[in-house]
């Protein structure tokens, strides 16, 4: 639902908001949950992952750029989407000691699809990306398994839940109980609409850092200051025909966003963005070595820009309103920014 | 004298401010300004310089650090510091069409120091940056001499002035009148005190767009909007012991400051921050290929992000606190921030 | 052995080679091996790690840096390494498929060895690297095991065999039989002795293509050439005190030494260099926030750069010099070099 | 002419040479030289420029990317190149403290050309590169003028002169005489014709390093061997529409070409490339945000790779090939590699 109308959040906004205010307002795009909780073993934690598109993302990859915003980070991926720009597997997300399993599972489910993999053609290069849910989640004890990262992608649909679920059940930001969020707007070029999404795993910052549309948030927590161990995960996707150089660039504007709410982009904190636009398809298979393709003048970026800021602010505040205070490893509470508003 | 404890403004600041709140707190650093205005033809510019050091830059090179947040900057000589860490030269600011004969100017003085270059030694690598004045300048008009560029070296002291001087002469920014601006901050390491300063060039942003402490300022200017043509010069400068590694990652933070302002980063703004640590000489010539060096934990970088954030927003504050209404080429006018508070 | 004194490759080389032209003689390196062979399900793959020194990496990091020559690879870790400009892992290599489940061996033996990870300190980053064995080895079986990958761990020694050996066991180079290859060389710096060591995982390359000593390699071979999708692993270790941006620059030059062998850097061909120097400590606890160390002088980088392509060159050459024929999945018959020449 | 059929030098060469084997091959492209002599001065310099296309190039930009080799360089402009991904000016060279006087010149060039810059549109960026030619140059004296830019710019043809001219006339390569070199190969995709070429000044490599298809070249000198202070500059154009990105990929090539020459990228060599596409024109003002544009497909890169190590080869040689003996500053003589077959 993104952050509900009558929240007593209230963020200005340039662009219009779409329909759901949900990445998956981008057309094609699916977002699916795996909640793995387990009051006895301390386990809170999960899988979240993003479909850049409807059909075979092997075989009709997406054109995509990343940027590291902090490399205090352990995603798995990025090495390839940068060389050459595209995404070729869902995107997932992850606490940082799943990656390997999520990895595992993400390539079983692509070689179960693709037969060709491995075999008559290439590899698949996989994007796994993570935030580190300790405090919340026996992290050390590796629970999250190939299968929840399978199940995650079949899970898979245009609509679906914030807050404290998927690979956001044990996360904490700013203090608060973080998680999934996600917010969307509408852009109009060349007398078209187009939409620009976003959806984040918030696990940055400290107590007493937040801030709400440009105000400090009064907070009543009296927990001790700690260093930072968290992480965030911006993923942007959009229909609008960026390239991948300029997809970069709008995975760069994550930085504004996020220190909007306050972050300072903290030595610890693995600031991690991902951006992709489905309308440009690169096949696998082309019997032509040269394409015909759509391309963005980057004289009109500056509303990419400013909607990407917009969406990744919206996004992290809409993580906090959704998640519900929970009790986790070792007894460990992390309130909702709700106790507090 | 950075932002006056007196002035309208007030900014919250985590670290205590440094006795001049200016980057020549940082011991050794000093500050020169050319300042050109010439009514009758439309010249409002100039050139300003940031001295890393006191002794002779070529032969006792500082470490340093660049951060190309957004390249759509004409600024030379990053690629050198890019690769070796070092910077070997005065760090020069002036107009965009300026950059040439700054360029032969700070050679020429270089020269003139340094009999070894380009004869039984190698050349030096000049940092030249800088900010399109167009709207209050004759840009077209190429005004900065080589003589204008070597001054400003002439001229560089420890108190300096801010606003719409030097290179600031003609700058814009949130479609208020821009300029230099500068700040710093004390932090305590293992006992002692350092400094980290910040000057900056403001000329970014749109009217409107302005946050002061995170609250939009309500502007009561009715100027059209129109794309932005600016940039944004970063110096950061520290006798913290940081390596070229860890002043890259302070200069990144330069954008969290400049979000926090009302930036978002814009398309056509060369956002371009260059930090600099004066502890760690690296000498010229060397006996020996191994030199015993501080170096500064990573582990304890969150002070210097936050520290680095703090001064970047203050020093945009400050350069438009400082910058009185100027009327210039073609009899624009471009309002001071202090009209309208 | 690395390359033997009596072998039919002769190879100039400028510097002295180390004792056992390996890069364990560079001090406190070791390398283990897993090879996993089962003729009947067409399995063979294996691990392989290289560990920066004997003690506990984790609380002992060694600066290090990376250099992405071209990105179509799946290695996993590298952003932080950039970041942080350590490594604080034994740097594992194995298949495209198997670095989850290496991942996942690794974190668990870290885990094992560092009760506080996860719980009182931070996570771990682990470095795992990858090269595509597709056609020896039945790679869509995904056989590697996190137990292989504890157990590479577990073999590490200063001695240790090349070839067709561990992560090399199914490797393909010049469409010649590849794997794994080592060499090293003894640089005089300051009236002392250092090492510089490598070793690499080759897979890369066409046929026809290779070149000794300069000279294109006369095939005998009548395979048809198809399309690379290889991958070449370099890991340059050594006692030199160069800081993790140095270790940047001489991993960047692994090009020299594979353009020498005969790589054009294919586009296919995930080429990842990692260097690292176990000199300068990076402790994981410091009560201190300022350490003392030794710094490299960039002025003298070229003995560091010249010896680093010489090892690369000779390690991909002693891989193929040290890997016999090999049948593989589906009867795959790859030549060993000796067989030609 | 490239390197001459009948010359004494043969490299294999697995795709057709272009009819002239230079750099103008591609259509539309032009090279302008100024020489610069004054034997009494000891003036040995120039400038050199390669003009992209034969229409306006700030109005409608090639597609452009760049690869920073090795940094050691002073090159102006490569800041925006890399963030938008495009050229809009020409491509000059020339010694490495002319780049202020190369910049001036350009700007007053474009200027001229292009009322509206800086004026109702931004400004320009203009690529300036170096190479250091002190050896031969009295570089101190900075003898190259602004209007010698403007000349070299005049001057361009799809004719030119290789060696000892332009910006090459100072220039000195593995010891012996270097200078300007070009080189060109005929791609078929999809059934046409397609060409890339290189223009590359030559000013890297020691005495003894050059080696030649491979084989080391038997050097009959005994000048003292020193640190390098030379460079290289690596210009690659083409009609194949490639992206920003697979350009940069493209320029990275040239370490390839470099290396099987003998360079190792040592360390006081600025050795940059820059490759440029002329086919997909991106338009300074454009009424619609979304154009229409084709696209190589980044699977059949490896011709564009081979084909770049290629011309990178080659011009070299031929830049040795075609320069002269020449006596300069400080009565210094270097001789051409012509004496020495």
């Amino acid at each position: 639902m993104g952050l509900p109308m009558d929240c007593s959040i209230e963020l200005k906004s340039k662009y219009k908001r779409g329909p759901k205010n949900l990445i998956t307002d981008v057309p094609g795009v699916k977002v699916g949950h795996v909640t793995l909780t387990d009051e006895n073993k301390g386990v809170h934690t999960g899988v979240t992952c993003v479909l850049p598109h409807e059909g075979n993302i092997f075989r009709d990859k997406v054109m995509a750029g990343t940027a590291v915003i902090n490399g205090f980070g352990k995603s798995a991926g990025l090495v390839q989407v940068d060389e050459l720009g595209t995404i070729e597997s869902p995107i997932m997300m992850t606490n940082t000691f799943g990656v390997g399993s999520v990895l595992n599972g993400t390539i079983r489910y692509m070689l179960g699809q693709n037969k060709d993999i491995g075999d008559t053609t290439g590899t698949v290069n996989c994007v796994v990306t993570e935030c580190n849910d300790w405090l919340l989640n026996d992290i050390r004890g590796m629970h999250v398994t190939e299968q929840d990262a399978i199940n995650a992608i079949l899970n898979a649909s245009d609509d679906f839940e914030e807050g404290a679920v998927g690979s956001g059940t044990g996360m904490r930001c700013m203090g608060l109980k973080g998680g999934i969020g996600s917010s969307s707007r509408i852009l109009e070029i060349d007398g078209e609409n187009y939409t620009l999404g976003c959806l984040i795993m918030s696990n940055f910052g400290n107590i007493g850092e937040l801030r709400i549309d440009g105000t400090r948030f009064p907070t009543r927590l009296n927990e001790n200051k700690e260093p930072e161990r968290g992480s965030i995960i911006v993923i942007l996707g959009t229909d609008i025909p960026l390239s991948s150089r300029q997809l970069r660039r709008a995975a760069k504007r994550a930085a504004v966003g996020l220190a909007r709410t306050g972050s300072y982009l903290g030595n610890g904190s693995g600031d991690i963005a991902i951006a992709f636009s489905n309308t440009n398809i690169v096949p696998h298979y082309s019997d032509k070595k040269i394409l015909n393709i759509r391309m963005f003048h980057d004289d009109a970026m500056d509303m990419i820009f400013e909607a990407a800021a917009e969406v990744v602010e919206e996004s992290v505040l809409s993580s906090l309103w959704h998640s519900e205070t929970t009790k986790g490893f070792k007894d460990h509470v992390i309130y909702s920014l709700k106790e507090w508003l």
